[in-house]
This record gives structure tokens, sequence and C-alpha cells, in this order.
């Protein structure tokens, strides 16, 4: 037996919820060609939304442990997941460009709207839930995913000797800004953020 | 307190595995380069395994209720994120192309043994365990997760009119052999398999 929830039609709502379902699964194969600014680590090309959000989910698995409050890592993994998949109509604005993430929130929830729709009405509730609870970071696993989310960036700039940090012109006080609820969610995340900060300054990846 | 466990010389324990952690962490960026077969919706470029993972991470989050014996979605879930972390040395042979796929659990295993191997032994252990547990394909998760794994391709040739196939010659029956598994694993899948394959012969995307 299946285990979908049937109605007084049987078998036939179980197909319409696949139908549903593979109607969002095509979809979101849109978030493979969100590009991020982010360059992969052989600077090869820039990372797309998709396989940044695996990374993060992976990332998520092995870290748990240190964060100061216990999370739940299934939720974690399950938000990082679908934290990014209003990118599809949103765009990704840069993280320091202001100008542009001000009306963000909006469009980000319209896109919630449109793309979490396209499921059953209980999936459409999970997601946006998960989604929602990421945005408002208040939770101890919304605030560890969003530190997770926050802290690859840097790792992945560090890594390529600073590209896309110089190529924007960022300074340490903008990386460290961004980072800085680093401190309350994960002591060990916040010291190696600020060791590789002064390391990136010192070696020129990141203007001081 | 952060959750790691300390040895005697207590912060550094916490420190030494973060950077064990960190160094896998870097060391996956390279299943961003794997690429596969089928090609993304768009039909713009082929996809690679770690996008790959994400969808099927999220598709597991959606389609747990499909299968017939209950399964854990959050284990099928970290299951399908680490399924392809041995075809960053592996590579990914292809599934048709027996020749190719005779000597490839070897080389799996040994390039587990290196990747996982840069993680603390715990997480080691944890990693390789999802990864066997995957491989061997005989709890209700494993089986689940398999037959997603070899239903997303099925999906994306069928949306991207058999362009992989047509590319490689395969017929219908290679495409039912290769999904059968899931006729166990979830009625509805595999009803939906079954109408995809007779409708792509129809249409001209498969050879019958």
């Amino acid at each position: 037996m299946s285990q979908a929830q049937y109605n007084l039609y049987g078998q036939f709502m179980d197909q319409d919820r696949l139908e549903r379902q593979i109607r969002f699964i095509l979809e979101i194969d849109k978030l493979k060609r969100i590009v991020r600014r982010s360059y992969l680590l052989d600077q090869e090309r820039r990372e797309n939304a998709a396989e940044h959000s695996w990374h993060l989910a992976v990332i998520a698995m092995l870290l748990g442990e240190h964060a100061e409050e216990p999370v739940t890592v299934s939720r974690v993994v399950e938000m990082l997941l679908v934290h990014d998949l209003v990118e599809i109509e949103a765009g990704d604005a840069y993280i320091y460009d202001a100008e542009a993430t001000r009306d963000q929130a909006e469009w980000e929830a319209e896109a919630a709207r449109r793309i979490f729709g396209l499921l059953p009405a209980d999936q459409a509730g999970m997601m946006w839930a998960l989604w929602a609870e990421f945005e408002a970071g208040v939770t101890p696993e919304a605030r560890f995913a969003k530190a997770l989310d926050r802290l690859m960036p840097l790792l992945h700039n560090y890594y390529t000797e600073g590209k896309s940090w110089r190529e924007h012109g960022i300074t340490s006080a903008q990386v460290l800004a961004r980072n800085a609820s680093a401190s309350a969610v994960s002591e060990p995340l916040w010291r190696l953020i600020h060791r590789l900060v002064e390391e990136a300054v010192a070696n020129g990846y990141l203007a001081g």
C-alpha cells in the first residue's frame, strides 16, 4: 500500500498528487541555471544555486556538532535544500548590494507562493514553513543554517585567493558584518571566520 | 557549549575536528565538475553530479509518501546527498555501458575510503555507512533512494525529447530494465515510469 492520503476516489488522488509533485520537480530544475557570485575552487566558473544548496546540506550533516544550541540536523538539511528555491524567480541579489536587496523580501514571498503552489497543498505548506523558518532566522536550526550559508562564500573566496571579493571590492569589515551572527551560533565557526578574514587581509585577498 | 566531543586537550580537539571537516568540505567541491549524461530541462548543458544530488534530495522529501514500505525520509535524503561523492575519483560510468561499469565497484570503494577518510573517524564511518547502505540497496530507504536515482534521468530524458537516449541509442527495454526495481518499491512511480516510456516510444524519443 502506498502511504499517500486517499480521497473518495482512491487511486485517483494518488496520481493527481504525483502529477503535481512531478510538475514541481521539473520546475525546480531551473535552480541549476541561477548563477551565484562565488567561484568553484578550481576557479573555472561560478557556482549555481542548486549545487550550492547541495554543498550546504552536506556541510550541515557534518558541522551540526559545532552549534552552541542543539540543532535537529535533518531540519537544517531540509531548510538548506529549499532555502534558495525562490531564486528561480527573484534572482540572486548580491549580498553586499543594498540597492538590489531592498525589495527582495517582497519578490521572494511572491516567488515562494508560485513555486510551492505547484505542489499539493500540504506539501506546499511544508515547503513554505521551511523557507519561512530559514528567512525568519529565529529557531536554532534556522540560525545555524544561515550561518553556514554565509560561511560558505567566505570559504570559496578564501580558497580562490579572494576572486569574487576582489572583483567586487569587498572589505574585511563587510565580511565580518555579514558573518557576525555566527558569533552567537558557534564559537568554533566564529574563530574560523576570524582567522580566515585576518589571513585573507594579510595575503591581499581582501581589503583591510 | 559546543557539542563536539572533547579529548583531554579540550578545545584543541574541537579545532582539529573542524579542520578535518573543512578539508573534506573543500574536497567535495569537485563533485560540481563531474558531468553526467542527462541534460538540464532547458537542454543548454548536461547536469553535474552535485546539482543532481541536490535535486534527488528534494525529490525524496516529496515522494517518500509513494514508497510501498515506510521509509525514514531524512535517511533517504542523507543517502542521496552523499551517494555520488565517489564519482569525484571514480568518474560517472554511464549506466548502460557494461564495459565501463565492470570494475566500478572496486574503484568506488577505494575512492570512498580516500574521500571519507579526510573526516574525523566517526564521521568517516557515518559517511561510509550511508554510501554502503545505498550501494547495497537492501533497506527500504536504500531501495527507494535507488529508485529515485533511476527515475530522474528518465524524467530529464522524457522532458528533453529523449536527448541523451537518442545520443546513445538507448531502447525502451533498457530503460524498463534499469527501472525494474521501482515495481517493488512504489506502485505509483512504476505506473508513471511505464506511461512515460510508452509515450516516449510513441513520440520517437526512445527506440521501441
